[in-house]
């Protein structure tokens, strides 16, 4: 079991215990910084909405709203956003600024920056994505031919821009240039070789390609192991409300930039168009740390990462409205309208940079080549089968007339399909930077290939058939093989990944064939229907699942009859809901519970007897604030009553101070009866990106519903294990 | 003011009461068959989920769970309906069937058909929608060629056909044949006319144009007051769930479709292609009819009709990805990805249909030509130049050496360019079936290649210049004004829809223009940032605003700082909030209170005095309840007690039997504290489409907001009149 992964193994302590609303992960065996930013002005403000007045003079000295505390309205590591709240706050800090635009010119400048800020930090995403995937073309490009020789006099050029430069190179022979030397006319020094020669450079090919491999393999293990696979699930995760500090961040951008030219080059069976979307959003987020507005909200940050995710699709294919609508398909969470439009833009400034730094020397964006080019070096089969393959998707079709050899042909291509698909799937589990995308649709083409091949003979020999009747004119080519394989690969990436529309898109801006859009859209529907006859979980969903994140999958409805109460805690035999009251605990009182219980937070109800709902209140909040009351607050003891109303209650002369909290009070927390639906409350949750709502019957508190009893209750209600949830 | 119209006249007296829920409107002057379908077993028993023991004698005869009773469950015209109660309903009879499924084979053939229902819908939909295109197209070619002349011996074929089929016709000469006379031919009974025959055609063909569009209007007014338009903002409306009966009934199909044809083929600067999403989706609506599950629900309804409009705009524009876009960004509220890959499905279908129907005889899918061709004509201005833009468009581009005449031209443009925007404004505002996408891209492309040919001179006349020097070798051409004009139409669509992503598509799909798609993208942003800097609203927007329909818009986030307790009714100086007791209330004291009031519902609490909620009850519910329980239940009277309980509560022997109204009790009504941020509020409403939510202060009942009161709060908040949101 990898301890640096992402594997169950290491959790697994953290979930035994039975607890409500969990606190962290238990054993985390890799460190992660975990640096908790000091809140400014206005999130303190924002986030404690109301300060009516009746302080007293201890809590004027040290109010929270003059001097916020610093970690109140932060997050753990491996906890879930609450999307309402850091929405809220953000337009908190939005009317803040809008109200002080109108004191002084630099206010509105302020103002007028912070709305364009959005838009400046999409082009800043769009320039990077498109520089990064630029740089990763074109070194990988140049490894990959390091791999055959090196170009005299000028080793960073390529074995093509080798050719270009030189002189002594005649058209048809484009790619034979004396400044290219491969590595057995370097070592032995001799201009020809044979055998000898051949065997050298064959085992030097693969001596290079291993040492790449074992260099990204290296590089991942001992710097960043969340650079790791495409990261497409985490990042969907991430999207949906989870924190994962550092998976985002700028070791992971490097070591993935740097390992994932190694793994292309290498020739291995994978592609490189999921981790840019890593890459991307990787960008989306060190950029975000230049913007206020973004570094201090998790939510506002999401909607940044999903158009970085749109980006990276824009780049990895050149296809910027494919990008878009992947990640409004595939990985966003929440995808209002304005990211839509910002993504759009971000995908047309990324794919714009990437045409315009042409990694290809040609004017389109992708050039299938280089990625199908190299798994056929290593397989050492049907070279002649790939290139032939790849100059259909070009455009240019070869002659197809029948011949003998179809039969060796055909027998080649399938042994092609069982390898490369097998090696596929062996490649995704490795732990370097890889996609899915390029290997499952090659998979797919040749499958259509096979097939197209297969009808084509099919249609020589018996033209006269019904079938065939109708469009074939003898001897004249009626059946495209390369079509069959261009839709061959749709289908096969659609029943991986379960894309339809922007599956559809992708292809087509892909390829240009506007023309092939309805057997591109029915391969699309087909090979989803297929796949969730078989199978409802796409691969990302999948590897959500197996890792144990939370994650709430807004595609399929929740179906079963079961109601809050049947899903909240406290259970019937347990004991009842811990809870704080509004003005009559002491700060020991508030101590003992919190350090009884593991709950990430409390409801405040008006008294015991009454159970009469108040608000809420973070365990993370409220130790952060009684630590610093009672460090920087004068008169603030064990016995001092904490109150979260307006004015403090009223207490004897000889009582020590009170402390008032209602500022880390939640004065609106969502509540549900006990008697509604769980598929209303799991629409509730997704719908408006809860961590936890209090369940009340007539009038009073009854119990509480996180989120990760949600997901514990919908695994088990789909027959699988509970404790598959990992993390809060 | 039109009194059939939508208007605000006809309304205002429905909204001058200061109520809290508004039941209806007014004085609605325009019948509506207000047919409320009979419930069936499942629909009843999934809106009372919960039926617990304790019934009496009497109401064991007449339970509402085992007969139910008509009505129930149903809503009233002009009102919103609630989506949360609407899936929960549907989902429940999905539970229904799938465990009936196990029972019998025809249980599992039932549950199967049911399952597959929604894609075959979604076929019939496609068919339907391609067809009457189709139709739409056939028809307004023929009836446009009808106003020069008629074939001889097939009346029935347009001028194209007509030639097509002769054999006295040159290759040269394509559209002069024998056999297609003008009128003047007909009339005067000569080959050549002169002058004379000049006019007298130009006579006949205003006649017809006039013909064409007094008989549309006319039949508009008489027959369907609803077909005038595009129908895009109401069907926004009707999508965001506001119900309009007959909205999209058989008649407005009818009606729009044959004054559709009517309109385009007088020649009035309008489209087809705003109209057609309207008869697409009227198509959605009566095929609904056909299954259960979508005719007895209004939220499933929607889903249908958001698949509809995509398949309708896949028509309109040959897009059928463009489609599904225009329905996700600029149409659809609730957008579930089913629904995506439906409306996918829909608008792959009806592209496919319309292909095989082949309206223009040629294997395109919209020929521009037939709606570009009749603006100019009947504005008798430059046709060579509309020519020439229509055939750049096309792709192929004239030679274009600038010469003398260029200045006239550019005159002519811009002289066109005044015409044709002036015309669209007018247009649109008649009561006739009238798209704006076509007319407002013409404006657009003629304001672009105005530009483009300048830009053509100044290049040709100054390619010395700087910017010109990189990509202009004098003498050939760099400037291609054609592109210019493309873009300008893009430009111009955005501007006034708004729409962006789906607006790039829908070019790209058009002119299969893959690498224009950075100027496109470009153009729509910013046409999109100007225009939303003169004013927030696109054309659908303003429409909806105008007509004061209860829309509520998901674009704009709602940034005031007001709280729940500022919005709900009641106000401070208000009499305390209308509610039923759960056990204590004679059948009397219920009907008086509905008597009293105009409220849609009534929340249910404990008692007066302790205001702790139980749930919610509809007015309409609760009025068909008591009538029918009076009719057909023993031993209810006026002074029976109504109880919501589980047991019927304790009552003296002498007492009239009670009435057990559990089943209409909405147990799980939403509720907010009364110092919940209202942006919040309004997000609750957005997310999950509720009609009210009820507002409470410590767990006690404090208040209630309705859709209506969240509407009227965000009116106040812009500056605009409260009182413009008409409907309920």
């Amino acid at each position: 079991m990898e301890s640096k992964g992402f594997r169950r193994g290491s959790f697994q302590s953290s979930t035994s215990d039975e607890d409500l609303v969990e606190v962290g992960g238990g054993t985390l065996d890799f460190s992660i910084a975990d640096d908790v930013p000091p809140l400014d002005r206005e999130m303190a403000e924002g986030f404690s909405s109301y300060n009516g007045g009746g302080m007293n003079g201890a809590s004027k000295m040290m109010d929270f709203l003059e001097e916020p505390v610093p970690g109140v309205g932060t997050y753990e590591d491996f906890n879930t956003i609450d999307w309402v709240r850091e929405k809220s706050r953000d337009r908190d800090r939005h009317r803040e600024i809008t109200s002080r635009s109108k004191e002084s010119t630099w206010a509105l400048i302020h103002s007028v920056s912070d709305a364009f800020s959005g838009w400046l930090l999409m082009l800043l995403i769009g320039l990077s994505a498109g520089a990064l995937a630029g740089l990763i073309d074109i070194s990988a490009h140049w490894m990959t031919d390091l791999k055959e020789g090196v170009c005299l006099n000028r080793f960073w050029y390529n074995h093509e821009h080798c050719c270009w430069n030189s002189t002594k190179v005649t058209f048809q022979n484009r790619d034979k240039c004396p400044e290219w030397r491969t590595w057995a006319q370097l070592l032995t020094g001799r201009e020809e070789g044979g055998a000898v020669a051949y065997i050298l450079n064959y085992f030097l090919y693969v001596l290079w390609a291993l040492l790449f491999s074992l260099l990204a393999v290296l590089l991942v293990r001992g710097f960043a192991p969340y650079a790791c696979g495409s990261g497409i699930p985490e990042i969907k995760t991430i999207l949906s409300g989870f924190i994962i500090r550092g998976y985002l961040g700028k070791w992971t951008l490097v070591i993935k930039t740097v390992t994932l030219v190694l793994a292309v080059s290498s020739g291995l069976s994978l592609g490189k168009e999921g981790p840019l979307v890593h890459v991307a959003c990787c960008c989306g987020n060190i950029l975000c740390h230049l913007f206020t507005k973004y570094r201090k909200n998790e939510a506002k940050r999401r909607e940044v990462l999903s158009a970085a995710a749109a980006a990276g699709v824009s780049v990895a294919f050149g296809a910027p409205i494919g990008g878009v609508l992947f990640s409004l398909e595939e990985v966003s969470y929440y995808f209002p309208l304005k990211t839509l439009w910002r993504s759009f833009f971000a995908a047309l400034v990324a794919a714009f940079t990437l045409r315009s730094i042409n990694p290809f020397g040609n004017s389109r964006l992708v050039l299938f080549y280089v990625e199908f080019h190299t798994p056929w070096h290593l397989l050492e089969l049907l070279c002649d089968y790939s290139n032939d393959y790849n100059s259909t998707k070009g455009g240019s079709l070869p002659n197809r007339a029948a011949g003998s050899g179809v039969r060796t042909a055909m027998w080649k291509l399938a042994l092609a399909l069982l390898l490369k698909a097998s090696i596929t799937i062996f490649t995704f589990g490795m732990k370097v930077p890889s996609g899915l995308f390029i290997p499952s649709m090659a998979v797919g083409a040749i499958a259509g290939r096979l097939l197209g091949v297969g009808v084509e003979q099919l249609a020589y020999f018996h033209h006269d058939w019904g079938i065939f009747k109708g469009w074939c004119s003898p001897g004249a080519d009626c059946i495209t093989p390369g079509l069959y394989a261009m839709v061959g690969a749709a289908a096969c990436l659609g029943g991986v990944t379960r894309m339809t529309v922007s599956l559809v898109v992708i292809m087509f801006e892909l390829t240009g064939g506007l023309e092939y859009i309805v057997p591109l859209m029915a391969a699309a529907m087909t090979s989803k229907w297929v796949a969730d006859a078989i199978g409802r979980e796409g691969i990302y969903d999948a590897h959500i699942r197996l890792n144990g994140y939370p994650f709430l999958e807004a595609k399929e409805e929740f179906s079963h009859k079961t109601l809050a109460m049947d899903v909240m805690r406290p259970r019937r035999s347990d004991p009842p809901l811990t809870v704080l009251t509004q003005d009559s605990m002491a700060v020991e009182d508030a101590e003992a519970l919190v350090a009884e219980t593991t709950y990430s937070g409390y409801p405040v109800v008006v008294s015991r007897e009454s159970q009469r709902l108040v608000g809420f209140v973070l365990r993370r909040d409220l130790i952060i604030s009684i630590e610093t009351a009672r460090k920087k607050q004068d008169g603030i003891v064990s016995t001092s009553i904490i109150y979260f109303t307006d004015h403090s209650p009223p207490l004897p002369p000889s009582s020590p101070s009170s402390l008032k909290l209602r500022n880390i009070l939640d004065l609106s927390p969502f509540t549900v009866t006990d008697q509604t639906p769980m598929e209303i409350v799991v629409d509730i949750f997704r719908k408006l990106g809860l961590r936890q709502v209090l369940v009340t019957h007539n009038g009073k508190l009854l119990g509480i519903i996180t989120k990760k009893d949600v997901l514990k209750h919908i695994a088990q209600m789909a027959n699988q294990d509970p404790d598959s949830i990992l993390f809060n």
